[in-house]
């Protein structure tokens, strides 16, 4: 069971007692986080991401900041009406501007009008703030985080209060950056957040804040950290152990500069290993999912190397080790990868040994050993194939088609005869791109067909299509998700070699296939026909 | 100054007195970093990092596992030869095989084989790898650890001993972890490197297994962690705290799964924060260069929101950020930028308001205010064109072309009338790229070029050139050394609209450009033309 801030406070029985098993988790991903470089969401993308984090448990959700962005005026309307399970939207600002009486700050009314229950406003802990920011004296700051809280409160809100550069401000003074909080919890703050807002203090400078403000003040304490020393999950975990049971954070740790705390490390970390259980077991294996989903919206690439939710955190590459973990998988995973959503994987690599080869065919492949010459003969294409630039390690795809070829023989469900495409820039500045396509049918039918499109990868892909799509309809289904192209030797300037990796679907599955070549088109079309054949593939051994 | 563990040892003054300000730093990038997904050096690309790691002050480079990849050997016999000003380049292996003795051990063998002086080797700390990766008794492994470290002694070796998994072992049976070291001891190690293997460890466990270590072993103590829990830099720098003086990463944090413990963020860290002077003020200023390069060398794209070395790293985009800053810039900078190499950045885009603008232009017009008619053309022209799915905050050289383009009424250095590319595959599978391209220059000369290339982006780039070096020879020296493509909007599939981001050298300088359209020629073209102007304009005003 978890309970807000507030009740927590009203019920006033043994803060330590209650809180041995207790820690909340705040999200802040769609306003710190959307403060990363690069980083931009839309009204629906946050609409997605809440329904997502709702599910996935978190109790508090910082959805943005309506005194800064009118955007989030909207945002804000249209978030009220969702229905959610354990999730609260919070709006975010600041104490009020030095120039305003609170009754007329247009930032604490911008908060009151979202209709928000509860809100969160920070203020200035360290005096370097306070003088150079602000440009008010310390004692007229103490005023100005009392008499805001005070405003929301009268008002009939819930004040999450983050202490904007605790850590900094407790270094530089302790004694007025206890004074601040103070001016806070007078004002009637009902959980006090202490903020690494630089992100650059140590773990043992983190402990010690929460332990003192802990044995100040009978409320909640937050921790809110960034990662500037790439510490911001450390920070978060043993702020924790300190006593605090709010945690602030973003997913993937988005945010300004390097980045918030990442939730997604922090909670399995939290959960798994400090035994703290804040969601069940069912929230915490979507966790991965959830992950991947933001870094669709942010529309970023997912960073693969993340703790818990990237595609490499169970990943096995060195010969030794895959061959540990067939024997037990506990030698090299610190955790199931199972309790977080994500799965163990074994690399295809250039060290990577037979023995990995065999670890990634053997469901499929049962009945081969290493010194079969099958095996021994995809060990060779494949570094062949590697020093050319083609890399397995994310194709799973095509590494799956490549192995059906040297294994029996695989038939293809199409040949294709060449291509053409053009593309013109006329002198008006419209443009057109057309593809020609030839390919034959495994019953000797060839067609010839003809398509424009948005660009020349489309036009392949529909010219590709018209050809095969009445022999094979689920084509239909499978579009094309995303994109990537890598240069991979720079020292040839424009005619350097360039991969490409499709990511296709069908809407139930995804898979990645591979192409290399000089030429961007022609790489494009060799990934492209993967992607075809994969998706014929499965369904054929799927349906028999 | 510095020492060698083995120098340390030797002159048994009391370690604590001694250690206070010392932390020497032992480079795995070659070996455990090459363990990553996605990373792999050639021989070439090794010996380049280490010069580099070599005059950024690190003292050990442990440069590959000879006795399980061939390909190591051919490196140590060069590296060998290459002249040194602090580095040691260290081999790595394992203690011996159980079936062998140890002067019949190949991998032993191996590295006695490099002739490098000093080796470093592990063996295993957890009677689970003792019990069911080697299969052997726990008084076995005790016997195969000394053994194997007393050949390599008495072969005229110091030996650095990894004591792999020792936390979980620590955690799992204390007193059997330490009886592992004993035998390292007893063979006569010099140094002990207590390991964090799985990377899932907490800091509070790192610094009570590292302070039972100490107490036990006159020893130095290094550590060696993995971030699996998003806590090898912490890990690694609490560990000092504890008392180890040894600490072991990689660049960029490449390793196995989630990676080692990044030295890009703990040698700052450690430098800066802990204020142990481990390597000099100038060889700190060259660690973002450093860890670009071994970004570059791994064919990587390098981690721009790492701490202290990615571009992120200091780059300020909220308002309110961009404008504390502007008055002091602690308020928002955990440390100088400067002291790392790095700078500080402000970013464009549709969160920073006209300030954020003023900041970005206020060196090449200082003569404007946020109220000026072209300061409020340019914010809402970039409005515009980040609604249409360009993106300044990478694309600096188009940021900067369109504010002069706005301001000035920046002439082109040319005006492209239109291109035709074809791409042709043909039924023998061979390519054609052909483009033509007609461009004017300022002259009113119209010239229209033709020209193959090994791809179609290639074939415009080269079409573009013949039509312009004639009238600006500068060109011949721009050179393409970066392009990326982003899918924009991935409902569309292969319809979608692309973001493509090309960075251009001169030999001297770099910069990138950035184009968009449904079309990935048509936005190849549009940032290839950016980069020329960009190049063309950036002569004209360092000439005159």
């Amino acid at each position: 069971m978890r309970f807000s801030c507030y009740f927590l406070a009203r019920i006033n029985i043994n803060q330590n007692m209650l809180l041995e098993n207790m820690v909340e988790f705040y999200d802040t991903t769609l306003r710190d986080g959307s403060q990363a470089e690069g980083v931009a969401f839309s009204v629906e993308d946050k609409l997605i991401i809440i329904q997502e984090l709702d599910k996935l448990g978190i109790r508090y959700i910082e959805g943005g900041y309506p005194g800064s962005n009118p955007k989030d005026i909207e945002f804000f309307k249209r978030a009220k009406s969702m229905t959610l399970e354990t999730a609260t939207v919070v709006p975010f600002g600041s104490t009020r501007y030095p120039s305003f009486e609170p009754d007329d700050d247009p930032n604490l009314s911008a908060l009151l009008d979202t209709g928000a229950r509860i809100v969160t406003i920070f203020g200035k802990t360290w005096r370097l703030h306070a003088t150079d920011v602000l440009r008010v004296s310390a004692e007229e700051n103490l005023e100005i985080i009392e008499s805001s809280v005070r405003y929301l409160v009268e008002n009939g809100r819930e004040v999450i209060y983050d202490a904007e550069h605790f850590f900094d401000g407790y270094t530089d003074d302790p004694e007025y950056a206890i004074e601040t909080l103070r001016a806070a919890t007078t004002g009637g703050a009902k959980c006090l957040v202490l903020c690494d807002t630089n992100g650059g203090r140590l773990p043992v400078e983190i402990q010690e804040g929460v332990k003192a403000v802990m044995s100040s003040f009978p409320l909640p304490i937050g921790i809110h950290a960034h990662n500037d020393a790439g510490m911001g999950a450390a920070n978060s975990v043993l702020a924790v152990q300190a006593g605090a049971n709010h945690v602030q954070g973003t997913f993937n740790g988005y945010g300004e500069r390097c980045g918030n705390a990442n939730l997604a490390s922090i909670i399995p970390t939290i959960q798994l290993k400090l035994g703290i259980e804040c969601i069940s077991e069912t929230q915490l294996q979507s966790i991965t999912s959830v992950s991947r989903i933001i870094s669709e919206l942010a529309n970023l690439p997912h960073d693969e190397r993340q703790p818990y939710v990237g595609r490499s955190a169970f990943a096995h590459k060195g010969g030794l080790h895959t061959d540990a973990i067939r024997k037990n998988r506990r030698t090299y995973e610190h955790i199931e990868p199972e309790k977080v959503g994500n799965t163990q994987r074994i690399l295809v690599s250039d060290q990577a040994g037979r023995g990995t080869i065999m670890k990634k065919i053997e469901k499929e492949y049962p009945d081969y050993d290493k010194n079969s010459p099958q095996v021994l003969e995809l060990f060779n294409r494949l570094k062949e194939l590697e020093s050319e630039g083609y890399q397995y390690e994310a194709a799973e795809a095509s590494f799956e088609l490549l192995t059906h070829r040297v294994f029996n023989g695989y038939e293809s469900f199409f040949e294709h005869l060449g291509f053409r495409v053009i593309i013109e820039k006329f002198t008006d500045l419209t443009m057109r791109s057309e593809a020609t396509v030839k390919v034959t049918t495994p019953d000797g039918t060839t067609t010839h067909t003809a398509a424009d499109g948005d660009g020349p990868v489309n036009a392949l892909d529909t010219a590709l299509r018209k050809g095969l799509e009445q022999y094979y309809p689920a084509l239909q289904k499978v579009r094309l998700i995303d994109y990537k192209v890598r240069v991979l030797d720079t020292k040839a300037g424009s005619g350097s070699k360039v991969r490409v990796l499709i990511e296709a679907s069908d809407g139930k599955n995804s898979w990645l296939t591979v192409g290399v070549s000089e030429n961007i088109i022609s790489a494009s079309f060799e990934a492209l026909i993967d992607s075809f054949e994969y998706k014929l593939h499965k369904d054929k051994y799927s349906v028999n």
